[in-house]
């Protein structure tokens, strides 16, 4: 896959986050949501692309299973014809090479069946989850940890609904993680109608207050590895944007305090709480698919304590937050990294041209965590 | 030429057909098929691509004739706007180079009728020959040796009646050619109203018996060199598709047998006899044009005795055989191939990481022949 | 930048003018033009790129303005969102770092006034000069020359009115340069109407008379640095088109002699003395935008005494010239730079297989005066 390796001139220059500038196609080793559970159907394979990696989707008997989407034989993708045979497997369009969903194993050879290589060769599996609403696939080689250690706290929880929405953004994963994380990027928003309608305090940036780390970093030993952002106590927030001294322009000072919580968690998913009102969660992935494409996956969360409170919080997401915070106010942040992907994409300079100022402390730390703690990045030649 | 030379790393580690994998661009010092005769009329130059050499052709006073298509001067295409002021010759748009057809000499520059050039040099002229309604061209630079040495036999006998099509088609040559000569991709024909509207015999594929040799190639000292799959022979027919045993889809057992001989001949032609019924022959090419590009050349050959006989086949091609066998029954080989391409064109990572089974011998014997045989690999500094 | 730097396998072969080949961005520390004044208006930013350098234009106070349009911060382009909240400001839609547009300073940061790096760093400017009607930048890192150093002689001149349009080509700067000064490529506008509707003499092209150098450099110590095309004196005008002795075609032997006069001069720009007719001149500059793209900027220029002598000249230019000249004529000269990007595009071949003949010395002599006389080469890393 073009474009998927960094210039090892380029890498030279990086200090403290090699690691991370390298993991163009994201880290390997790691649970990615790939589709909610909604799309994907009984018997119906779905096609994804995670860090580079093209995978089948399918759901028989309930479960959710993943297979590598090329077959074993001449490297065709299943599913630019998927044929199915019998339940529980696939079959290549090809030369009916037969897989099982469930362990990938060649299982039969339609047009030869005597052949030696029935039973001898299998094919990539992904373990697979679903929780929330939302099918989990683990992209790696190892036996994977619980799915709890690669999302962040809460989202779990008993009686946390969970309701959202995706798509395709045109700019390399982590400039949708680095865009979330950032604190003076609400600048962006300072024309959102969600701010304005809903009374929502919301500053131009932040000073920050030299009173030590900015940072507070959480290392999953069961659960998960993150990291704080403590601007907001550490800084003071900037509602009126001066130039040599004279207002230009202001910040929103709303009554309803919102975001006071915002943390970042391996492999690239975003908490900000509350959001985008008291009650309420905001939880986003940034899944690596290519090298200049991340999946922009936001669900809204909030506990509830029944199935109907349940039913009627993702009724007021589709009714209500969807257009205002989800689009509304996101759709800033979407344009936003694909204005930035051309200097980070053009050949990772970047990476090395970029100038950081205080607020970047936050990501600074951010990559160096993610350097230390993923679990493994992605090469070309796991594709 | 953008994506025509194969990475070092790639070849080292192809055993037993490295040239073959170098050959991305085609097999040098052999004839190909251009267009068909009715495509070129007197003195319409007409562009061509072989190999990925752009070339003109032109029909003078009945004769066929190809340049290259770039003034030797500032390297500009003369079909960007052909210009003939005198039978025989092309001026250059550009500044009035003036070539001869026939030999390629530089026989005047009009705008400096003084030049020292003049007669000094040479474009590159390429041997073509008229047969069966087709122009062929020898793209090399050795004396070219009869065109029979790179046709199929039979192709060239007095009274073969040959009609057909061509069309381009989205991926390297060689899967066009292991594609056709593939047995077991019968399986993609599963469907075709060839088949099934014509009473054919069609398996789904092929169990080879272990009984020696499933080729026999045929050195051409005066004639073509090639291979005939003698599958048919050591191989049980699969007509019941069957997955742990169960019958879950049947192949055509009708009783019509074709396709018993099957062959392919440098520089890439398959010939399947008899097909799409007794009595007819299907030759066909898979003529390089660039990287990831071939022209699918098809056409359908029967002995006739007479010119009355002849022209009565080749309108019961254009009424019958093009839709139903050569687009009905092919298209499904055009599809398949251009899904192939996107592994093997992934930095031809295809041509190490296949995974072959027994019935795909012939194509490795293919292959291995190609790669002993050709007269010359088409390399990027010959464009 | 993809494309920008010319593999040094074929520099090593090129003789006499290699700085000329490396030059595929164009020749830095020079002037030149990027817009016309009418494209500027009064605080209204206009991107531009020159030289591969994306440059953000402005006129503030009717005085032109021009710096880099790239944020330090995160490499974000202004002009994406361009927001301005006081005179001679521009501040960055992404995280609100506020430059000067006078000398690039970052003066503030809105989103942390208390930055430490605030009044430290500066933004590249570029020196603009409005003449004419044209706003020239100068792309470099040197103290700029005068704007007359990089202009045809005349052109400044007192009472030279200009007027004319200016558009993008998809070719190299050089292919732009190489047509212009090139005595032989009339022979492309054989058949141009401003040349059959208005008497002019225009002949196929020239047969040189061997009789020392066609051309004559002038190098610039206060002025510019160019070349003069002698040809005109040097050689036999062919109006009589042969071949193999035979007349083919004619020139276009008018009353009106023009174009007597053509030189070049660095960066890249050509004047034409007389044209389109006695009493004007053409200037035309080949700005080098990418490796792939030059903006063609053609202007007419004539001596006027008056204003009102001035304002008739230009109406004159647009009711009549434009469209039988600058569009009429030239859009051949478009079309034949455009036709030879391909074969000097492809990685570069053209300029190592070139074959040049005796009235390409002009072009020659170019090539080593741009070679030894250029105040630098655009390199990637500038960009």
């Amino acid at each position: 896959m073009s474009g998927a390796t960094v210039d090892p001139a380029v890498l030279e220059k990086v200090r403290g986050w090699r690691p991370y500038v390298e993991a163009k196609l994201g880290f390997r080793n790691h649970w990615y949501p790939a589709v909610f559970s909604h799309e994907l159907l009984e018997d119906k394979p779905v096609e994804t692309m995670l860090l580079g990696e093209s995978i089948l989707l399918n759901r028989l008997d309930g479960k959710p299973r993943a297979i590598r989407n090329r077959c074993l034989h001449r490297g065709v993708k299943f599913s630019k014809q998927v044929e199915c045979y019998k339940k529980g497997t696939i079959t290549c369009w090809y030369h009916a090479w037969t897989y099982n969903w469930a362990d990938g194993e060649l299982s039969d050879i339609i047009t030869n069946p005597s052949s030696s290589l029935i039973g001898k060769h299998r094919l990539k599996t992904y373990p697979v989850r679903e929780e929330k609403g939302l099918i989990f696939v683990f992209v790696g080689d190892i036996d994977p940890p619980d799915l709890s250690s690669d999302v962040p706290p809460g989202f779990l929880d008993e009686g946390m609904a969970i309701h959202g929405k995706r798509r395709m953004v045109k700019s390399n994963w982590r400039l949708g993680v680095e865009n979330g994380f950032d604190a003076s990027h609400i600048f962006i928003h300072k024309r959102s109608k969600l701010v304005a309608g809903n009374d929502i305090a919301l500053p131009l940036g932040f000073a920050p207050i030299d009173a030590g780390d900015s940072t507070r970093a959480v290392i999953g030993d069961t659960g998960p590895t993150g990291l704080y952002d403590l601007l907001g106590e550490k800084s003071i927030p900037v509602f009126e944007g001066e130039l040599s001294g004279e207002t230009v322009i202001e910040g929103h000072f709303g009554a309803k305090k919102v975001a006071d919580n915002i943390s970042i968690w391996l492999p690239g998913v975003l908490k900000v709480d509350p959001w985008p009102q008291e009650g309420m969660n905001q939880f986003e992935w940034y899944v690596p698919v290519d090298a200049t494409t991340h999946c922009y996956l936001q669900v809204l969360g909030r506990m509830t304590a029944t199935k109907e409170e349940a039913d009627a919080f993702r009724q007021e997401v589709d009714a209500k937050w969807i257009e205002l915070a989800l689009d509304g106010f996101n759709d800033d942040d979407v344009w936003a990294r694909e204005a930035t992907e051309e200097f980070y994409g053009d050949n990772d300079r970047g990476w090395i041209e970029e100038r950081l100022f205080e607020t970047d402390m936050a990501i600074v730390e951010w990559r160096k965590l993610a350097s230390q703690r993923n679990r493994g990045i992605q090469r070309s030649d796991n594709l």
